[in-house]
């Protein structure tokens, strides 16, 4: 695109945690890949925002008739991070007809009395569609490695189950994007207080925050952990950099792009004679 | 707001199918309370994105404190009058974790195995969220009515059950916006030309499109009636003309803020201290 500063690395290569990712070797502040400021990162959001959304049309089309095709975007972070403003910003570009977007909460008591997949199975979208998870089973590995939920031997029995069932959706059409937005310790300070000095912010600040951000570093070695157990090749991780908002949202936003074309989506081939119906339009 | 042309008699007034409303006597071509010309609505679109932008963001935040105030947006019309324009330009605008949206189609069998509204109920928004139907429960008093699928007496329940559905989700906090696209026969067969002529858009044109249309007449008196029974004090209809799409876009985007003001929001009061929040986040 013309006067558009792109990408010089593709973010699906720049951030995968491929093996040997260091996630502590991850500046926060960086943008891997693109060497764009803020103000050219926003122009490229925008200029993409087009191609994306006619992506999707395409493969709502395709759902429409009998395709299976689909796309899931798992987001993971800590609190702050952003996740809010990629569903805003990146998924919001696409017509909300074809998103399906979850946000996992603490299990309800019923949700507890599965195993951890029951409610993921139940919220994947349906064919032709986007969905999007906001948070998601990684809870199932991150929070509660951090806090002695489950023992060893269960985490280890969750990382298989959940190669074994992100396999099953690529197998079966699914193209999964996995991102975790990584901000750092600093950059979250300054964001609570953010959210504690404007008094239209205070209800998106929780008491409760504070006692997760103590246990930091014990999120980052669960972050590490699931990258090296479940960066797969069907279904990789990409660690993205988001201290930087424009950053990250253009980087996610290509992610989707990828994921998309790498569907190789055409219109659908419709059954009925395209002169005949319009004749009959015609008479109508 | 300074260079925008604004409406001069609010849809919700200007629209309303109240008493002695008559659907032939409005001119799907019209543009009521409103002088602008297309531009200027666009401009207006676009400068009222943020306002409702503004206003789904308290609802969401009166939701996650407890408050049980929501709306429902009900979009009903015929084929290609353009309530996915709506949805994709208009609720578009929102953030999508405000947002429920749920197009309902042909019922399934175990839909079918329930009364009417079973279906709806479940798909209801949850407090705090705007939800929106494309289509609803008043497809079993129009499609039925035309095709006689029901009775008489059968849509005669159905006309009661809906108002006392209705009522009980306004008396517990949904304000309820129910809105018919209104396009021309001539306008119509203009949309189906258009789609048969962009292979782009082949796969919205359904063989199916020419037997509803050749109803036409059948699904006036059908709405008609719908509005005369069920356009109450509580939950009233709007018939908005829909020939120019900037209009109706513009239109429905005034009912959903004027819904959204009505509620009368405020952003939740916390419960924590916030400067001593902060002084522990500083300390963190």
């Amino acid at each position: 695109m013309a006067g558009v500063v792109e990408f010089k690395q593709h973010p699906s290569e720049a951030l995968k945690a491929g093996a040997g990712f260091d996630l502590a070797g991850v500046d926060p502040d960086s943008t891997p890949g693109y060497t764009g400021k803020k103000a050219d990162g926003q122009a490229l959001l925008d200029a993409q925002d087009t191609r994306l959304a006619e992506l999707q049309e395409k493969l709502f089309a395709h759902g429409k008739f009998g395709g299976t095709k689909r796309v899931l975007l798992i987001l993971q972070a800590t609190d702050t991070a952003g996740k809010g403003g990629i569903v805003s910003h990146v998924v919001g570009a696409m017509d909300p007809q074809g998103v399906q977007l979850t946000a996992f909460k603490a299990p309800t008591d019923e949700e507890k009395a599965h195993d951890f997949l029951w409610r993921i199975e139940k919220e994947l979208p349906r064919a032709g569609m986007v969905g999007v998870f906001d948070r998601s089973h990684y809870e199932d590995v991150l929070i509660h490695r951090v806090h002695a939920w489950a023992d060893a031997e269960e985490l280890e029995r969750r990382y298989a189950a959940i190669n074994d069932f992100e396999a099953r959706l690529a197998e079966q059409g699914t193209s999964v994007v996995k991102v975790m937005l990584h901000i750092s310790r600093d950059e979250q300070k300054a964001r609570l207080l953010d959210r504690l000095d404007d008094p239209g912010k205070h209800w998106k600040y929780s008491t409760g925050d504070l006692a997760e951000r103590a246990q930091w570093e014990a999120y980052q070695e669960a972050y590490a952990v699931a990258f090296e157990k479940t960066s797969t090749a069907s279904a990789p991780w990409h660690v993205v950099p988001a201290n930087k908002k424009w950053y990250a949202r253009i980087a996610v936003q290509q992610l989707l792009l990828e994921a998309l074309e790498g569907l190789d989506l055409q219109w659908p081939k419709v059954e009925f004679d395209v002169a005949a119906e319009r004749a009959l339009v015609l008479k109508s």
